[in-house]
């Protein structure tokens, strides 16, 4: 049986990346990190729970690539370059094949973007785990969601509401055909955070949100902190071939799942319109696909409009962990 | 019943204190934090569960002390400043009257160190807190436990074995007198982190580490990552009054909380003999007992004699999460 300092040091001890600013890490009481000079340290924490958030017999190398990502996406949203993080897990037993998949999705990711995992916490119990991520902004620059100005337009990085509709499909709630089921699946499981169209929009976009309660409630979030509105045409949100697919056999599901469903994990943030080349420069260069989906008004309130201007109700709000229903 | 955004509004969005350099605290993706200019940040989390860490029908405000609180003690031992925090926090139900006396214990234990929460993440799931904790410590000069230098002389905050008792207790092993069960619940469940010891031992300690596995175990990762060993007298070993009054009817529990009982959260360092005058002067400085119970020696392992000079067996290793006894 492995004890909780084996698999540290099996699992997560690896020496830092040169260049990191690692000035100690794993393997004392805690990390100690150099900030680059003229940067603010941008940091951010998400805790996923095994049925809450995963199923118990999830794939742990997805597990560890997710619980990773989300809080890449965090940071993303912000705009900032991601550096180093803390990983508190909790297992029920210390299986090591299973620690084995988890530290490798995890690590892939990590070295994907560069991230020196620095310190953490080993403990038994359900699994749980919670990343703390840290990373770095120039100073002044971070992309926050208090920044939005009336006549800024709205866009959203590739596509919404596959993750949802992967999770109504696993849930049986709907039935997707193989093909859309297994690209929503992999939105849903192995999501790709935006850190790199994050960092590119710094100077460009005026404030940005991750999309990870449901592109309503998160544009919400930008409307509410800016003190503005926004318009939205429905008809503008990027969608999948595999929703378009399957809208037609639950046309409500999916619109459900665009506008509300969480777990994306795109940027929706809003630019003035002398950006707009700007933007599509952006778009070839990182393909990745870039909409332009609405407006923010002086007006208060979200209005999201069909095709034929009329308002589509909204669902109540996003992805709330203590919702009963 | 109250939301996820209704706790986090309502319980964990206070305004940051000034001159904390949070420029953007609870709210957005991440937080905003400026690390003061020639200093390094200093960060560490740990994750406490129900049933592993505590007891479900713990008292949640001492539940709020206490998950800061370990992270507390992981900077007091690197002589670091605490700054701000994270908090992730998963609970079975938003159970309002639960969640305002976890603030409560919280905040309280946050204020008394002038620590600002920054973030962090709110979830359905067993009760379960993992908190990171940041701080900063001048560049260069941070506790590790890699500075123990043969000659150094072994030192210990407080007294040790009192938290391990009380668990004994509460599990109905030993029988303590009401005196001695008030006083060890007490440290073991609103443990006080020696924040202010570890900053003024920065410049005097060569090494540092916190009580939290074990003394025994402790003292041996400052040895093991120094590559040095230790000669501990026994009798030396700083005990309460109620652990001595405990000692005659449990002899050998006593005996092994003060060598392998975690949960203490004293400090263990090392320092030159040149420094004994300066710990006296500290000791009356800050109320604070510290006790000089062994030397380093260049001779690697970790030798414990008791008052006659015989070699006394250590506890196989400290608290792991994942041993099965």
């Amino acid at each position: 049986m492995l004890s909780e300092f084996d698999i540290i040091r099996k699992f997560f001890s690896r020496s830092p990346r040169a260049g990191n600013r690692v000035v100690l890490g794993v393997g004392d009481d805690a990390a100690l990190l150099d900030v680059a000079p003229g940067h603010e340290l941008v940091t951010a924490c998400d805790m996923m729970l095994a049925g809450r958030h995963f199923f118990a017999d999830v794939d742990p190398a997805a597990l560890g690539h997710k619980c990773l990502a989300v809080n890449l996406s965090d940071l993303a949203a912000m705009g900032a370059v991601p550096r180093w993080c803390l990983l508190a897990l909790a297992l029920p037993i210390a299986d090591e094949a299973w620690v084995a998949e988890f530290a490798r999705g995890f690590h892939a990711l990590a070295d994907r973007y560069g991230v020196d995992l620095v310190g953490g916490d080993t403990t038994r119990g359900p699994h749980t785990a919670c990343v703390q991520i840290l990373g770095e902004v120039p100073r002044g620059t971070a992309l926050r969601r208090d920044g939005a100005r009336a006549g800024d337009e709205v866009w959203v990085s590739g596509t919404l509401g596959d993750a949802a509709l992967a999770l109504a499909h696993v849930q049986g709630d709907v039935q997707l055909d193989a093909r859309a089921a297994a690209h929503c699946r992999q939105r849903l499981e192995l999501p790709q955070p935006r850190v790199v169209l994050g960092e590119a929009l710094r100077g460009i976009a005026h404030s940005a949100i991750d999309v990870s309660d449901g592109f309503a409630a998160d544009l919400g979030h930008i409307l509410e902190r800016s003190n503005v509105g926004a318009e939205i045409e429905f008809e503008q949100l990027p969608r999948s071939d595999a929703l378009i697919r399957s809208a037609a056999a639950y046309p409500e599901r999916v619109r459900e799942a665009i506008l509300g469903g969480g777990d994306d994990y795109e940027l929706c943030f809003t630019a003035p319109p002398a950006q707009r080349e700007a933007l599509a420069d952006l778009e070839q260069k990182l393909g990745v696909r870039l909409s332009r989906v609405g407006r923010v008004s002086a007006q208060l309130g979200l209005v999201v409009r069909d095709a034929a201007g009329r308002e589509i109700a909204l669902p109540k709000r996003g992805f709330d962990h203590f919702a009963t229903s």
